[in-house]
């Protein structure tokens, strides 16, 4: 087993996408992360307002470290590192590549500064550019590129959740831009979808790329069930803020119940009330609180919670994917990451790469829950149906929203 | 759907079993937890040697409010309580019958003394005796005090556990007991006993007791599988210890690598080297480690490094559970609770019982992992092919040891 | 230089007190400890209820401990420890004696057991006696003996206030006597106590016992000031409490302010409100608080801001010393432990004894405060005007109570 | 009492210093921060390495609300504040002016940018000429620009010892400067200098401005005692590091080696030994360790266990003033911050001044430990016999140095 056939198909794929496509998407790919930093000054792109979070500045780094240690490293005949301090400096958990600089001192790094990040994407840029006139036809070159490619599409999403929560975190709460990032698109009224019992198949299937995790496709038994037809709404949320949702033990589960104890946790985190009137923090600033909007930022226990309050329950990941072509479902790609009560593990047959490559996922395979379905900050190819997210169940800085799911498949339009 | 099916298809089986019996199990099963107490003094008694740990003194109060709690409360006509602030100290978790004593701070009850406690006992006792004469053929009653028999046999279990962990703090390292619990038993070769894939039912089935976590019986469908037909030894781990198997990252999950290094962790919680001679803490005391014994008391993050090292994986639940009657696979049951992969989780179509006895359960399907098989410390009765035990992934105390699996169905007989 | 002076002019008062008279008030003190332990249980004695308090059984061993390590082992020609493993177990903080048990663990020791310590006691009193007999005119041998009396001594008070504590922290607030330890004496109305400024002598003269922290004795010059001339009652602090005083920071240090925050300090830790009434836990159980005591169990934090909302401030401790025989004064001695604003240092020319025992006191000389007096808990000879006790400002577990001070030496009487 | 008497017999001084003049002073010093910052990016500025130190736009704003708030609020008629947000996101710690932001998450306040942050120096310079103009001889005026000019010079300090710790923090070790800060002065061989016991006068004297915590002037009884007659050099210092200085614990207070222990202190904190070599990390970068020079960033802890293996002891306050003009001593000020025993508390008569201001000094007069001197990082007037510099026993980021000190008076010369 190879490292061409551990993440996705992709290798057959690209036999398909020109040399002239890839090359163009890693272009496309790049400058957007460019432009995502545009509104942000230097400061901005330096600091970290928590562990989890990132700065912009080391996104930036980051993503084309990736690109220069797992393509240029080796496959340049001559290889030379931009600076050979990058290395660790850069290295978010990759063990096989040796020392890592403390993740929650990455906002210490003011040198190098924005300019010489900058310059550093500039040359790893250029030296790609030669590679892919050399080997845009050899295989592993195009795996690791879309894996690369892939992977900074992932880190663009984070710079939008990590800039958000950085600006909320100033009580000024300023803006990253003017229009919100998530307009307000219209879903019908709630109803079920139902499904049957039998047997399905989850995993990623096809020529075009995926993650290792998505991998491989297999088989499994669903029970009789159904989906909610939308995401829960600010509007639906709120009722359970105000009816007391926060103050009963009951509808926690006993973990979650301390997390909220400990934290004070009365609402979603960029919440705040203003007298009467609810608001909520967004990248275009403190916005009254829209109820048809989805509600998002939920972090699994409080997701986990309003379900058992609404007398319903969190889907598994393979009720979610098996469901996601069907018809009635709305809002299930693209709009927020929907928790599933799925611990996050290895499909039956997951291998991990061979070498330091093969840490990209499967390390993380304890204590997370999945989510599906890509949100209103995620790259446009990444919400897919087999797509698998995964954050600890406390986590509520990143797009993630309510699907609600019930026993038995009676289908009830709303 | 009401409480007599939530636990168990108990109320059935009972029908079969006459008062007579229950009434004896119940005095038999009372009894053992004061036996097992019996060579301990009142300070051993009172002690907690962590958070996660209880006092003994508290599990004889505990087990005793539960048949307070939940059958004299509700079936005694004139109900009063022995001492009303034990319904605070003695509750564990159950937010539903009220306030409840900080669990890190059980150790601090000196009062009430030991033999208060020993009164308390009695006195429950006796009151049982009455409902048992008056209502030994009332289903809801012999399904209560079905579930408060197997409730006060898992605290025996911790007894157990919790003392061992004591009396290892202890600088004098004193023994429990003259033999060990977990005397050898003889085990062959190891070997793998394959599976073919298909679909399989799992859960509890008949008219046995049961916990409501096992069930309902379901379908899931298994791809190909093997388990190892022994459990690992300590003389196979110990080539895991000296190999660096505690200094090499890529054999950790994430977690688990920090969770190594934040401890300093190196080696199992209760071995300990003396020159050149590894030992072992058992209840007989400090003991030369037996190389052909089950390694146990390795918390999840080891025995998923451990089955790493050994190119093999944890079963799942699932796995394991279809295999418990397997010929071929040795050391299953009541030898060494075994890891699996699975998160702990509801069942399809599981619901809580209502009321505050549904807190049993439900409340901590989150950030556990399942363990199957029972152990040495195991009451008897527990040690059945569908018992979901759960603990964190760093739990160390607990007799929990290392089954493996991996994929593909070819038997290899050792 | 050497140990005989160290501690106290102790040596030349001891040729004035016989054999006899040493060896009864060994017998006395040691008498005096097991009395102290008389209305507790076993497991009353093993507990520990937070890291800064230690089990009684501790305090029952530790003192043992202190004569068989500083005079047996020296004294004996053929020394043989009780028990090898207890010269770590009971250490308290003496480097030069070698490890020691972790002192937040002392809790879990339930073994030894209790009556092993008794036993441990009598052998070692018994070899004292052998040692009072064939040395008790041997001066170094009789300033530790003198030593180790008064450090028994110490810790007969610490025996008192951690049983307090512990009983406090149990919900059933259980009583250690009957009867009050602190009974009302009568105290005058509140005036000022004037003294004028000039060179004062501090420390310990004359030949009877002090600790080596209150020598030597020196000049020091004192402004004009004036004392409170008796100690704030309960009723007076009540009025700073029911004033909003925990809720104004300008009434605290910095330091205070942060810790009345982190820890929602309201008012004196074993004060209770219960309804309308204000009761107070005792060693006697809860009883109202009466207005008339003095105000016990002050942190300096809390002492500090009681002053400045009093429009006062705390004494030095060479003002307290000074004052302490002026008439006019009440309640100096006896009644409850006085904070100073004297951080605890070394007098000029104060050098700890050699060896091990040399860590008595010099050790300590950091971040913490002097307090003077002696308490209703206090052992009868150590309410002496130069005692140095000292505590962290945020002790509130000791007796400690407040004496104001301020500027300028008019007397005024209440 | 008022607050012109209170910083300082500033008010008198002033008449002296003409208008003009104190204009200038105002001038120079506002130009002087800028100057610090030249060096450092908008990045550079924005971070904060540890929550005691504060980053340097925060030092460039906040000293300038501390004009804003303290003068032009209350000496401008029509005053409105340059930007209200300003008034809690740039109060350092005066509970009097109202809320404050939180100390740790100063570094997270990438807005306002700096450009913003030095518009606000500019506009609040020129009102603070329009009031210089209107009220240079209003004595509340002087007083409080004098003030101002003071805490923003402490502030320059500030700036120097973060930027310190924060290029530290990085490892790439860059540096701020290309000079050291702190060029090799000569210093002659170790001596004693001796004085005779007696009465002193401490605190501030004469017309020249001083802090409220200098003063009163007063009286304070000495012993005979000695101070070495330069500071200890790094050579010295290797000496007591290679000799395991940082391994004994009889060499340290207790609370010092629990310190050590809990942090793995093994030499001063800009330290690190490369191969055979030793380097100390200055502003210049990383540089070979000078063993001439005088060892600094020491923490009082170390200071202590350092003067206790010499044979030693650190000075107290009044000693260290008493012979601040001795001749025979070096290196007394502008060297190096010289720690004392003394606990930072009150001098005789002390009394903070009325409103906010009052909370400059008076409230951290607990568990602080006192220096004296200045260092090389101090502004040139603040290097003064009755400066009372204070920090914690465990600070290490500032320019602290070791002065020994020992009971009696001979004078040796080295």
């Amino acid at each position: 087993m190879n490292d061409t056939t551990r993440f996705g198909p992709a290798a057959q794929a690209h036999a398909r996408m020109s040399v002239t496509g890839l090359r163009d998407r890693y272009a496309r790919t790049r400058a957007r992360s460019l432009d995502l930093a545009q509104p942000l000054s230097a400061e901005d792109c330096c600091a970290q307002s928590m562990p989890d979070a990132s700065p912009v500045k080391w996104h930036l780094a980051h993503t084309t470290w990736f690109f220069e240690t797992f393509i240029l490293e080796s496959h340049e005949p001559d290889f030379r590192p931009f600076m050979p301090a990058f290395r660790v400096l850069f290295n978010s958990y990759y063990n096989g590549v040796g020392e890592k600089h403390p993740r929650p001192q990455r906002g210490l790094l003011t040198r190098p500064p924005l300019r010489d990040v900058l310059l550093y994407r500039m040359q790893v840029d250029e030296r790609m550019q030669v590679l892919f006139d050399r080997l845009g036809e050899n295989e592993s070159f195009r795996m690791l590129a879309e894996l690369g490619i892939n992977h900074e599409e992932q880190h663009q999403e984070l710079i939008l959740t990590d800039v958000k929560h950085l600006l909320w975190a100033n009580p000024l709460r300023p803006a990253y831009c003017d229009a919100p990032v998530d307009a307000v698109r219209a879903a019908g009224p709630m109803g079920w979808i139902g499904f049957e019992a039998g047997l399905v198949q989850v995993g990623h299937e096809g020529s075009s790329f995926c993650f290792d995790n998505e991998m491989p496709r297999h088989a499994e038994y669903l029970q009789a069930y159904s989906l909610g037809s939308r995401l829960v709404t600010n509007g639906e949320y709120l009722r359970f803020v105000d009816g007391g949702g926060y103050r009963d033990p009951n509808l926690w589960l006993s973990e979650g119940w301390d997390w909220v104890q400990a934290n004070q946790v009365q609402h979603p985190i960029y919440w705040e009330r203003n007298g009467e009137q609810w608001q909520e923090f967004t990248l275009a600033g403190l916005r009254p609180l829209n109820p048809d909007r989805p509600a998002v930022h939920i972090a699994y226990y409080e997701d986990d919670a309003y379900a058992r309050w609404a007398g319903a329950r969190l889907p598994t990941e393979a009720e979610w994917e098996n469901a996601a072509a069907a018809s009635g479902l709305q809002q299930m790609l693209g709009e927020a990451w929907q928790w599933t009560r799925s611990s996050y593990a290895a499909y039956p047959g997951f291998h991990p790469a061979t070498g330091a490559i093969g840490e990209y996922n499967g390390k993380f395979m304890v204590n997370q829950y999945v989510l599906r379905g890509g949100s209103c900050a995620t790259p446009e190819g990444h919400s897919r149906a087999t797509y698998r997210n995964f954050f600890p169940a406390t986590a509520r800085w990143q797009f993630s929203g309510v699907r609600l799911a019930r026993d038995g498949s009676a289908t009830l339009l709303g």
